[in-house]
């Protein structure tokens, strides 16, 4: 592969360079990358908007991250971001700090990842910032949604005896990553080793090339079903449940058996030897949405293929409480990331 | 002072501890900084919205950047591409990257500077995102104003005669930063040494504290005039007229004796051995407007305080001429700040 070096383009080349081929899908969009700001119109709407920085050796390694699929995830992490307040995402901006480590056609695959992205969810970049570092990669995205007033959903609201429902499986995208630690240990002791990956390639990819829920945000719309209180797992269902308790003021009462968990995801969990269960609580980085449903709206919800009741909304003085498959009702632990990768 | 660790507050600690004390000043926030995104009334208006990433090392040098200094900038020079649309900035997100190197306390006056530009813009903190860093600070910020539609003014638009104009002084931030840089290798080299700095408080304000031109932005509206193209100063005169002659598809003819130095900023360059009228064209950082109006709006600018004519608009293969204050037509050398260091 040719190697450019990004001071051959200077900053203006390089953006132009980038830039070219992201294509307008959005009515809305007024005025995009090229000048000091980009222009959108809201026509009566409340502008959604997130923001998320993304930092190499804290939030990835590109030992084992393709840039193409850094790129592609960053903007799927933020794009969750605004499906979790019920709102689907219209617009990003993409700011890059870069080292000369990067080559431009590495910084080429990082767009054409976030392109991608931009392509499958029918989002539009415009704008952002592309600047020097003295150091590794960092990630800065910006991403707005619209929104009729009204029909947002936070955090705060959800009440004693609604129902606690997450779509699609958990864990998963944890044991894609302990697969592909492995296999950087594996590489790094015998430089020449076939990386055994293939048969794990739907963990592997759930890690890698992660999708944010508009189809839940649409599926929401069509049943007709407002959350009292939603979040995407982005940390871990146990934290996420945590938030959730915490702004509106409720505890919860959490069912092993109903966590929904691949049966990939269990196999593997397994073979590492860890709690399949453990995983889906402190694994994080599944970007399922997490809601709380009004009782009445059970039928919605109760044989529905993109969803799973796990559980349901108590006051806030019963606490936070895992009831085991063997019926033992114990403390849910709120652990992050960070706290299961020391227990671990 | 006391020295807190960040770990001891942990992520959501430290959010907590940073962003209280920042009211929300404007009546479209619905929801800000706590939730997975905040929600914003557009009532019928155009968002307008850029970001901007300033790393450490590249941007800026702690040795002589106190943090409070830092954040009150790092809002500013946001605001000031929102006001170069033409649009009063209304709402802000910061996003932060630390190394284990900062303190609580740090971060803290990091924020209160930050806390401070919210205040004297009247512009809300409504979100951002905290992560550690393995080296520097990072900082990525986001900011956005409200237009009616139609009446933002981008970098293309400036017709054959149209006068082009600038805001207040250049050249005065770009002097500030060689007195800095001289009192660090001052102390570098005789760590007990008083610096000098007193005598040039308002130089070095101006590259400590600039300024985003809000009040420019209002005064033009009082006028009720729209320019017809418009651009702020963070590269250096030159560079940004080459960006409005570039995108507007225009030459231009610049006069050298109205580009508007201030006296101080004139005796500082020739004490430096430095070319004022070149401080001016490629220093950077002065976060004034330049603009271009038709010419029937000349009597609105010409004896105006707040403005200066330095020139018009020709056709584009006229090219970029600057008029010498000996009459001379010399080509307007397009420097940014990088060409600006190596030349120097």
């Amino acid at each position: 592969m040719n190697r450019t070096e990004i001071d051959t383009l200077g900053e203006f080349g390089l953006i132009d360079r980038i830039t070219k081929g992201f294509e307008h899908r959005q009515p809305s969009t007024v005025l995009g990358i090229g000048d000091d700001a980009a222009v959108i119109d809201g026509a009566g709407k409340h502008a959604v908007w997130s923001s998320d920085m993304l930092c190499e050796g804290v939030h990835f390694d590109l030992a084992y991250v393709p840039l193409k699929h850094l790129g592609y995830k960053a903007v799927v992490v933020n794009l969750s971001d605004i499906c979790a307040m019920n709102v689907l995402p219209t617009h990003v901006t993409v700011s890059v700090a870069l080292s000369n480590r990067f080559s431009v056609e590495a910084v080429e695959e990082l767009y054409e990842g976030i392109r991608l992205a931009c392509g499958v969810y029918g989002v539009d970049l415009v704008g952002g910032d592309t600047t020097s570092s003295r150091s590794g990669l960092v990630l800065s995205l910006g991403v707005m949604g619209w929104a009729e007033p009204g029909s947002t959903v936070t955090r705060a609201g959800a009440q004693v005896g609604d129902l606690l429902v997450v779509s699609g499986d958990l864990g998963a995208a944890y044991m894609g990553l302990q697969i592909l630690e492995r296999e950087k240990h594996v590489l790094r002791a015998a430089p020449g080793a076939q990386p055994e990956l293939a048969e794990h390639a739907s963990l592997i990819g759930r890690q890698l090339k992660p999708e944010a829920r508009t189809d839940v945000v649409k599926e929401l719309a069509q049943l007709r079903v407002r959350p009292t209180a939603m979040i995407d797992v982005s940390d871990g269902l146990a934290s996420e449940i945590r938030h959730l308790c915490q702004r509106s003021g409720r505890g919860i009462r959490l069912y092993e058996d109903k966590i929904p968990i691949h049966p990939e995801t269990y196999a593997a969990a397994r073979a590492f030897d860890l709690d399949p269960t453990l995983c889906a609580l402190s694994g994080g980085e599944d970007y399922e949405l997490l809601f709380a449903v009004t009782p009445s709206d059970i039928n919605q919800f109760l044989n529905h293929p993109l969803f799973s009741v796990i559980g349901h909304f108590t006051e806030a003085e019963k606490g936070h409480v895992l009831v085991t498959k063997q019926g033992l009702e114990v403390p849910l632990q709120a652990q992050g990331w960070d706290g299961f990768t020391a227990a671990g």
